[in-house]
């Protein structure tokens, strides 16, 4: 219990203490903790320059031995009350600051290890053929995606222009993106780099990753259509991705670890994880509008973070702190459980009814997205991953 | 002339004038210009600190007329005599500097924009359909490669290990690459970055873009052939990607500027580029061991580099300075044109006979590639490019 009035029901309680980046007006940006309603001043807290840079990453380049103690003492430092007045000065309002980009990104990469959205597509995309890939249950299919347009929550969604050629079409139109959709992703941040010709075993994965975030992949799914053969997708995706403000420590996720699906067939060795299970309990939600659309259960996930950080890596391939990868979109088996409105709407055929009375197929200028989150901390308490938002603004 | 004692046949002329960054043993890395068999210390020449971060990106920052300014002073401090005493203390032999990476690389895409090349790899790879995709001649197909393993010229190529699975086989297995290959390229270096959200048009290429560098995109086709569908190369290439460490700035290549091959159909509007021609006569050489196995034509380009940026914004995609953008590979028409060993073997089942009595399909551990370039200069010199070389070690 934290000597600090935390609001019953927050997801930013004493077992969460997500970190972020944020400014007040006239003042730099500097590293806080989220605690109830507020935002604990690292910086000033501290006194450590670390917390002054403008971004998690000189923090997360310490390392695991430096992510626990910090938290060991934030955690002294919120629940003993004989420190109260030495923090207390240095707690804001939530409210007044502004959060900013929380990372520096070097390398992003976003997988497709969702079943469930794996299937879905493949049956609308790829009528007559099988709906996953023959090499989905093999690996954690993924590919690099533009560093440079992730961005922080509440960065507006502006329409990309694009080609795109529907099949009846005979040639390509130039426009904007008819087919604007969101996926609903969950994303985990590179603490640690690793050296170019070194693998990360999946046994490894908490010495590297530092925390999780929500990832919103907006999708132009008529640009991708038409590009994405035979290299993957590229202007369908690259013009923005958003990330939440605050990134989870995976410490706070400890209750919510759980045991991923069942594989088969069994994984390469590389890939097995029977004694390193790193999947998640963490349900996300999904807003139109202020509508719920959907609840995407992240359990469902074939492929774990543990796993994907095995395979990006196995051939060599370095990391860099920073460095984000994403689930790619969660979607569950239910209707109601899809993270995307590519497959809420079945490719466009059903339009979703949405409560205020009117429907959606894909997005249109005005709409807002919100992607939230929750997974059972500890004590019966909850933890949140505040929000991912973005407001769908005309094209240019 | 250069007061300069520059050898006959140099592809360093004061024509040239390419940028990298190097050390000497015990000092820091600094921006040294290539001229002749000697590198000038700009740090040390001209007192500009912009030269002494260990990058180029803060002078290619400064943007075009800063880089004009600079390559003027430069012609005349190596021209005109009276700048002898002054200059020369700052002129090392080029044999003993050690050279670095000269960019610091936020994103990298790699292009696919040889014509002769994507033919040729869709009748090697899907022979039952047509060698071009349906969208291959109305845009330039791209993806985003893997920025953090953009290493300079040198870097030792550690065979990849990763799954693959042959046509034949069952199951996909585990192991080294056994189908490495290199893909001869050529680089274009953002110097100035653009706006979220505001496209940059074929017109406005000179104003973003600094030089021009050799690329070779180290390829491990077996894990690419497994891995690519739907998504797209991840692993078969994020291994390595290996640069020359000069960068040949654009106003060198005026002489070289040439209309690319017409474009049939005609391209949308925005990848018009009658009035902006920026093809360049850039003739790659690759070889293997020592000896010469192909020189690529990169004239036959059916997209031009300029294109290449117009559609990698057109969506509103932001661009950084430093971001590196790759050709894709290059081929001519001619089997001697071939810019991979792929191509040079047809899908390895036609090896290649190298003047040692050996043969090659694929890439055997010791073998070392090296990748240069000749490019048309003033008054009938030669524009050269260093080179980018590599030498394959085994699996670890």
């Amino acid at each position: 219990m934290s000597w600090l009035d935390v609001p019953a029901g927050t997801g930013f309680g004493i077992g969460n203490l997500p970190y972020g980046v944020f400014s007040t007006p006239g003042t730099l940006l500097r590293t806080g903790v989220a605690i109830g309603d507020h935002v604990l001043d690292l910086a000033a807290a501290t006194g450590d320059p670390v917390h002054a840079t403008g971004r998690l990453n000189d923090l997360m380049a310490r390392g695991p031995a430096a992510w626990r103690e910090l938290r060991r003492r934030l955690t002294g430092w919120l629940t003993d009350e004989s420190h109260r007045t030495d923090i207390e000065p240095h707690l804001l309002p939530r409210e007044e600051v502004t959060l900013n980009l929380p990372i520096e990104v070097p390398d992003y990469v976003d997988f497709y290890s969702s079943r469930h959205h794996a299937e879905n597509l493949g049956r609308i995309l790829r009528p007559d053929s099988p709906p996953l890939p023959a090499n989905w249950r093999h690996l954690p299919v993924g590919y690099h995606g533009r560093a440079g347009t992730v961005a922080v929550s509440g960065t507006p969604v502006v329409r990309p222009c694009g080609q795109r050629k529907a099949p009846a079409d005979d040639e390509p139109t130039f426009g904007p993106s008819q087919r604007l959709d969101l996926e609903a992703e969950v994303g985990f941040v590179v603490g640690v780099g690793s050296a170019l010709g070194s693998p990360v075993p999946v046994s490894a994965f908490p010495d590297h990753v530092f925390g999780v975030c929500l990832v919103n992949d907006w999708s132009a799914r008529d640009l991708q259509a038409w590009e994405y053969v035979p290299l993957g997708p590229f202007l369908g995706k690259s013009f923005l991705t958003s990330v939440s403000p605050w990134v989870v420590p995976l410490a706070a996720l400890e209750p919510a670890r759980i045991r991923a699906p069942e594989r088969d067939p069994r994984p390469l060795p590389y890939l097995r994880d029977d004694d390193h299970p790193w999947g998640f309990d963490i349900t996300l939600e999904v807003r139109l509008n202020g509508h719920l659309i959907s609840a995407p259960p992240f359990a469902t996930s074939y492929w774990t973070a543990a796993q994907q950080l095995a395979h990006l890596t196995v051939n060599g391939a370095s990391l860099r702190t920073g460095d984000l990868y994403a689930s790619g979109t969660v979607s569950g088996p239910a209707p109601d459980q899809r993270g995307s409105l590519i497959e809420l709407s079945w490719g466009g055929q059903e339009p979703l009814a949405l409560p205020d009375g009117s429907t959606r197929t894909f997005l249109e200028d005005g709409d807002v997205v919100t992607l939230t989150a929750a997974a059972p901390g500890p004590d019966g308490t909850r933890i949140g991953f505040g929000e991912v938002t973005g407001r769908v603004e005309p094209a240019r």
